[in-house]
């Protein structure tokens, strides 16, 4: 049966199409800088937000109409909604999808059946995955709906919760072993506080890295290979969440020496909650090498929440895929649209329309980063810039080759001169090029 | 003499140009819907950050570049000041500027002597005008740098500072007539509060009232017919400023009959630090019929003050094209850049470079809006959703004929069916416009 | 039977006691200023937050252990929730409580159904509160929850929907009157919008006016005498909520000619969310005479949701207290706590601990705010800072006696001299007021 | 000479006093928990806020009525300045001041010149400590305000600035050393970036790493044993800055293998800056084992820059002595009044004024910490939540005695059951302590 039976497969256009059903910019075999842009980019569509989430917010009830979790047993919808997320994946042409385990199998009365019906509906999984080509980018366990986890999983208070989570987190290693899952993702929801007064910080991320280790030696136990990535936030639903941004999961894995097995999947309106843009927490992570995947959506900026919507900023597309491109692209992670269609979108085909916006403005910024650094149009500026650290004392610097004495004596003898930073004709370049793609 | 002497006049040389001193997109005598880029522009440049402002910052002294400042005497460099600007201005190609009075002309010993500086330089101006062809989009006394104003202006606790306050903007509307300013600006920069522990701000904002009614009054006196704008700010350097936003500004001018006297002159930056979209503010000053004018700017929505950065943003100047065209344009009002170079931009050719960013952002969204207009775009979706309200029991609210009797009898009898918004959809076909200009 | 059958009368017991479950300052009979407490305080508690919220967060499923919420017939819950609020009510010796229609009684299939139960509940609930000598301080229709609100009630872009949005207003009026209520209020919690890109503010404004006036009129037509209230909020659930603030919601009142007929009903967390101190919108609201009722608790301002905790921060209470005092109490309004336990304080005993240091935190409030106004404390600050009023070029400021001539000439012969705002030894004397009560 | 010669030394007259000019709470003998008030809270005075700061705000001009800057010779304010500050420092009665070397003496035409003045400078005060007792806790090089140091210090584009800046480290050092600083601070004003454009992180990051390396060296060189600070700050003057906050500057002494030779300073305000709360960054300095010394300030959290106020809130007083003491207090650090009187408090009595109010607001929050400690009040909450971690499985997993296997194994055949958080009455049981301190 189909789900989505007005739909027929996504097609590329070109930029003047007024087909709404149709890609403007996104054209999957197109071949940039030595890969396809389906390579470059990676798309993964999030199993929760396109066919689990049903538009309920803090103030309404659910809106979206989503025919297949139309069914009486829980189980069954399950099984509806996974036939309907490989027509959808299939007619959208991305190669990856993601989810948490209570996405796409309901929980049972006790942890035992709730592995049961994960295992009737990974089996579903997995034959569509090998029947269809799409590949599973990461999976995870949900650790923070069922009350159970109020507390937090693995720093709850509670040592009874903290070893339901390492069950989850085991089963969920098991199907990404299973499913072939290029990726195994650790989003904390509730580890964090939501007040420091009754909070032992210590204990808990103690315990959390604890935690990190079982399931990084689990993993090797198993033979599992994918990638183990953290996903910062700084708070919501917490007050505080422990992996605040990229910076704070870059100190705990160091100082609990977990760095050479975690690498951190950044998401964009995550970034700004924290007071960063997108690239500033892509950069970072890229030079500090823990760069590992993207959750691909934007914030409002002007709200104090994750509005997780669908990616249309071509320039916070274009300064992400500058970042991507200069890492030698994702590795085994991915761009995962962990965005939702607005509450008032709620009609199937809104979903057609917002992945297709998302790819096309990923796209559009692909095209726009590759030209750019193509160009050297902001290298040029940049090693403009640093050239006094190519030679001379800057070089020395460079290489160690200095010491305070050497400095002041250089100091004491130079006049300084600076060179301006061309702020404004830097951003004038930018729009240029990213007004001017064909 | 000439300050910019290696800079020629800007041209229009397309969106292709390598040339950074060149227009991509603003061709001010292209024709759009009937006016030319210029009259629907207006562009004017803000006199104290492009030729008083010296690049200070709260932690930093000065940075710029600014040979015509450079002068023994306060009032030489004030004649200097303003044979660059001129210079300036003709050369960008730009029909307006804007000034404080202390932009202009160093402040004396004495109030005597602040006006006898403002004369010497205001017939310089004048004749600069004449010569030119250039006009006054506005100018405004700067009421809040000096320590007497520490308290406020025409909120000050203290009532000389009022007087004070009265004898500036008094010859202030003397020089708008003068030089024919097209409006006269009231930014309350210190007309607010730092603290409500001692503030008695039923009396500031009565006192602020009748300070506006007596500048109503002096400016019928002396026949002056510019346009009033208030121009609202909701903090810094105050903790509360009076004019919060541009509703804030409207109950105000309603509360006090002033509304028929005076408009707004929306900021960007303003906008968002009220937390508020620029278009939004412009949406509703439009409305309600108070649009008056525009500083364009853009702010930094991760910065919590006022970066006064050019726009460069072109889904913000084409929603404020959106805006502006719907409002017929801006009638006595422009697009003044109320933005200042980043304090590393010191060199004088990044002024060129600035406000050519800034004159070809608003350009392009000019054209973008414009398109969107006349292809009904955004209006169909618009229009598709309002069209209950346009037959039956939607109509007879529109035109008051119903009670919530009548409206209770139709509820009753009455399935309702919603539609969706298509909000993704709609965001992608705004960026396919915005993508595709010529 | 009791649903609280552990917990006694709350009783005041000092500012010693370390009974958990009584008051250390909230003594009800006190009289402060000639009033008691609790005339002055007139607490109500919130049906919402209370009795019907269940902890579910937007990453989370409900916690709450609420056993008079577990029955097998929404009627019968609704019965036994009604039963445990009076107890609870009586328990804690508040005067009044407030609710939306959906909190007391469960929607029916159809219009006609949902009236039905509310007919069934309010006769219970007039009988409770005949029996237990507590009053409705207000009610409201809740326009907001169910998804035909999705695109708003009387901001609504489907006629229908405000035609459903007027009868249950209607019916809101009836029960207001029914029950005695002292204030009806409106809260829009989607009267707002999402994206302007396809939004008629201009029309949604008028409509939401004359809804309003419809308001008016029926209440006057069942001789329904409660006050109206517009509750602001500056956005969440929508991206931007027409009543943004008071000064937002003053200008509404005043352009639509409704300044008469309503007042608002201000809340601390909405306060916050638009940038402003509560005593801001407070004293805002009391100096335009719109000052009508308070939802008293507060929010986390380093979140930028609404987070409903109970007000427990004395700095903001007495701050609120010192502008309700000298608005001489808020007349038919009163503090209604629309504040929530934490998902993690899911306890029963946790409603009353949450209430319990709510109404100390007030009481503290109301004594030290009583105390610096008797003492005079901040008033002489304040007259010694704007004293230049109340005499010569001052006082004919005020009297508008002068005008832009006349204040030049003064200014020309006035040496201006400030005095120190003093700024820190206020808030060392605030501190020292607050820290040192009997 | 006399600069406040109507104040006389400012003494303990209890919580009851009406003198302006006296301690209500600060009692620097009084013995709490084994140490003197004065040993806990080691109280600074900021020179630059305090002395040099004259009342500009990016808005307005100097307003600060500072007699001893008032002087012909900038070497001659700045002896004025020594002596006004010892004189200050004395009738305050504080052990510490801190300063950075252009507020103790004027910048000279040539690096060489500025060193001279130090000298000169610094000679006064060595000889103004022995004479006082009041010794130095802590000096840096200013490397923000010059325009050299427009691209930054030590993570300059420009390697002439970087050794500018070693230069002027090198003195400080030397200053440190002469002068017993007990700490040398760095805070990294412009060590950031205002564009990602143009900016070489990895770079930059390298070379500060080179550049704190250096700084030890040459510490141990000279014989320099005073504490190494990093002072955290998100953001401004420059867009990012370096050191976030202090999880970030925890990941950057990791990497480059500096944690053992440097700690923490954290200011409050720069904490809420970065969205955490002032006890957040203390709590998470303090069990990552890198608290050293605290800017004790406020910041006003509805706005959005560096208010740098005097602290007066006494919960967040409380909750910062609440870490310091769990500390064991400070160690080598101590509580700095990084803030300055509002631009309208410009009177030199001000500069007591908020003194008194700041010490006295830690003292009352050193108390009332004490007290909470000694009662065990928060601890027995927090050891009642944890413990099942005491015990059984919660001990397997702390001794990591545990698996994957294991966890499961207990979470089969485990029923969870968690408890409230009784937040709330944690709020009230802090408020109670709060406000009955005697």
């Amino acid at each position: 049966m189909s789900y989505f039976a007005d739909v027929e497969n996504i097609k590329y256009e070109g930029k003047e199409s007024t087909n709404p059903l149709a890609f403007k910019f996104y054209n999957p075999d197109e071949v940039i800088g030595g890969k396809t842009m389906k390579e470059w980019l990676r798309f993964s569509v999030a199993y929760w937000h396109t066919f689990t989430m049903d538009g309920t917010d803090p103030f309404g009830a659910a809106t979206m109409d989503r025919p297949f979790n139309n069914k009486a047993q829980a189980l069954d919808a399950a099984k509806a909604r996974a036939e309907a997320a490989f027509e959808f994946f299939q007619k959208l042409g991305v190669p990856f999808y993601a989810f948490h385990d209570v996405d796409i199998a309901p929980e049972g009365d006790t942890l035992s059946e709730s592995n049961k019906n994960i295992d009737e509906i990974v089996a579903i999984l997995k034959e569509s995955q090998k029947a269809s080509g799409i590949d599973l980018l990461w999976n995870t366990a949900n650790m923070f709906t069922h009350p159970r986890f109020m507390h937090g999983a693995a720093t709850s208070s509670n040592a009874d919760v903290y070893a339901y989570s390492a069950a989850k987190v085991k089963k969920g290693l098991e199907v990404a072993k299973e499913l072939g899952a290029q990726n195994y993702v650790f989003w904390g929801g509730r580890e964090g506080y939501e007040s420091l007064l009754n909070t032992n910080m210590a204990l808990e991320l103690d315990n959390l890295a604890r935690f990190y280790h079982m399931a990084v030696d689990y993993a090797k136990e198993i033979g599992y290979e994918g990638q183990f990535l953290i996903e910062p936030k700084p708070k919501e639903p917490t007050k505080h969440q422990y992996d605040y941004d990229t910076a704070t999961a870059f100190a705990f894995l160091q100082k609990y020496d977990l760095a050479d097995h975690f690498k951190v999947n950044i998401e964009a309106n995550h970034a700004t909650l924290a007071g960063h843009t997108f690239e500033h927490e892509l950069h970072y992570a890229r030079v500090n090498n823990i760069l590992g995947s993207v959750d691909a959506n934007q914030g409002d900026v002007l709200l104090g929440w994750d509005t997780d919507e669908f990616p249309t900023d071509v320039y916070a597309t274009t300064l992400a895929m500058i970042e991507i491109i200069k890492n030698g692209g994702l590795g085994k992670g991915g761009l995962n649209f962990d965005a939702k269609v607005r509450r008032t979108s709620f009609e199937p085909i809104d979903l057609f329309y917002a992945h297709i916006v998302g790819m096309d403005s990923f796209a559009l910024g692909l095209k726009t980063a590759h030209r750019l650094i193509e160009d050297k149009v902001l290298d040029n500026f940049t090693q403009e810039r640093y050239k006094s650290f190519t030679a001379g004392i800057g070089l020395d610097i460079v290489n160690g080759k200095t010491d305070f004495h050497k400095l002041e004596a250089h100091a004491l003898k130079t006049s300084i001169k600076n060179q301006s930073s061309h702020h404004e004709l830097i951003r004038g370049v930018l729009n240029q090029y990213l007004l001017t793609n064909q």
